[in-house]
């Protein structure tokens, strides 16, 4: 999708992916089909572009700063490493003021004995520090059970938080330019099934308070991390109307690929502005917009969601379908009521 | 632009040009460069795809009669072959009862002298029956000229055309599907400059008396034909409110590019779908526009236009400034006033 808005600017795409056949491939230049970690193949690729973006947070740092020496790669290292460790991740959000839920580090069971203590917990969940998403890497942990027992699923470090009973999930997204413009989407109203994202809807239909607080959250990561590019922040809405931020993601988001059809500028126009020293453009948001996700065969069953006015299909051209993979998505546009944020 | 859409339902596009660097090329699966009569190329090109359509009207019909003997060719070469020659073009619209200016074969000398006596007309145009465009081969020719140095510079057969006092042009595009549904985008108000498309504004602000007089012509020439694909015609309203078709494209059209932005399907998006048999969706029309056209070195002084509020640069990435080429547009969005007919 970042490959369509650039061809929008008549930019050339070379992709470095280790997958054969991937989308993004089928609709760009050049493809090169290599490990994260082949210095080679990685320095080919370098020499054939003026700039480097990645919209995936789980690839090597390493890998960044190997081609950062060649050419420009957006967004920076920094990002990208909070984004890939909760730990980092929570460190970096409470040093620069901004809430999340409360955590600790998992040392062995006395921490988790101390996090129920100490939040007069009866349950906590634990989650693995990298590599997580979509509910995997997690797991829900009564103060009755077996901790050895339950941790045996989880790989590598991890990271107990508290159990948040929250009313609701928004995410908002920024991209930011050289010049340090900066502009936002949404924040959007989250709905998860099965621990992956269900539907996005925006407005997210919630206070201009909390709006408001969310937007200024975000901007205040950016310009910590003087961002050029894009970022997704995830945040719980508490019961009480507390913003706790969850989860940084380095690039666009499932949960503003609404932005395609509701506004003049995508997410992904303003990632491909923002990484190739364009100056990002208010998204003019024009329509309100409900986004679902297609997962799995529910490709396969769109017919009835598409006889609905407003509805727009993206299918990914993903060839193989499996179970919780995510095939497409179905924008459904309606007139424009209130407006958010930035706008 | 049409592989972009067509990359939006996950199909995979395979492009047959005779150009080297084409822009379609850089954002599709897979390119032939070869002659549009090269038979074992076109064969290849054939075994590689399920659906053939086109883009240029000057491809030729021979073409489409050989790749229709392997895979589906939409639309079909009737079509084609209306589009080329302005005298079959004349002869079809009138055979179906639709107005266009009047004209005459030139044969000789005599005919154009026969023109202005019956047509009581001062001047006439002289066209080339094919491969015009952009006002390139015609000529006005005055009662008072040389006719023979006059011709000169006119290859092959030659129309003469009576000269219409029109007071706009517009335009109408239509797409239907193999179910025989069909949509339309505009009227569309067309303003040129040196012979060239220069803005296009939706809505056209004509009476809705005149659009749906388009309307109706636009869907009787595409049920005449069986129109499997997208159409445009262009007409002349003349100053007492006459409509007089001028030309049929076989293709989506320049005239047509603001609905890729004001419009939730474009006329691309119509186009992939109509020759993939999927059916036509109304293209839900959700702002005005403006349409202006980047010619030769506009595209690099676009700065100012883009600092207008609802500006949307879209660069061909072609690689050669030339005069004269398009290369790239810009759409300008308000928020949408009345409806078109087809809304």
């Amino acid at each position: 999708m970042s490959a369509l808005a650039a061809a929008n600017l008549g930019i050339t795409v070379h992709i470095y992916t280790p997958e054969k056949n991937s989308p993004a491939s089928k609709v760009s230049a050049h493809t090169i089909v290599a490990d994260y970690t082949d210095h080679k193949a990685l320095s080919v690729f370098a020499k054939g572009v003026d700039a480097i973006t990645y919209e995936f947070e789980n690839i090597p740092v390493e890998t960044v700063n190997f081609l950062k020496q060649k050419k420009p790669v957006f967004p920076d290292e920094k990002l990208l490493e909070v984004s890939q460790d909760r730990i980092i991740e929570k460190s970096f959000l409470n040093e620069i003021g901004i809430e999340t839920t409360r955590w600790k580090r998992f040392e062995n069971k006395q921490s988790a004995l101390d996090a129920f203590e100490e939040w007069n917990a009866n349950a906590v969940i634990l989650k693995t520090t990298r590599f997580g998403y979509d509910g995997k890497g997690q797991i829900k942990l009564f103060k009755s059970e077996n901790i050895n027992e339950a941790i045996k699923h989880l790989n590598g470090e991890i990271i107990i938080e508290e159990m948040v009973d929250f009313s609701y999930e928004i995410s908002i997204i920024c991209a930011r330019d050289v010049k340090k413009n900066i502009i936002t989407y949404g924040p959007m109203l989250n709905e998860h099934k099965d621990h992956i994202l269900h539907t996005t809807t925006v407005p997210a239909g919630i206070s201009s308070e909390i709006a408001k607080q969310a937007d200024k959250i975000i901007k205040n990561i950016a310009q910590n991390i003087d961002l050029k590019g894009v970022l997704t922040l995830e945040l719980f809405v508490t019961k009480d109307g507390k913003l706790l931020a969850n989860e940084i993601a380095p690039r666009t988001h499932n949960s503003g690929h609404w932005s395609m059809d509701a506004c003049l500028y995508s997410q992904f126009d303003n990632h491909i502005r923002s990484v190739c020293d364009l100056t990002v453009i208010e998204p003019q948001r024009h329509s309100d917009a409900i986004m679902l996700n297609l997962i799995g065969d529910d490709i396969l069953k769109v017919e009835k969601q598409m006889k609905k006015k407003g509805a727009y299909l993206h299918n990914y051209g993903k060839t193989e379908i499996r179970k919780g993979r995510k095939m497409g998505h179905i924008n459904f546009l309606s007139p424009k009521t209130s407006p958010t944020t930035s706008e």
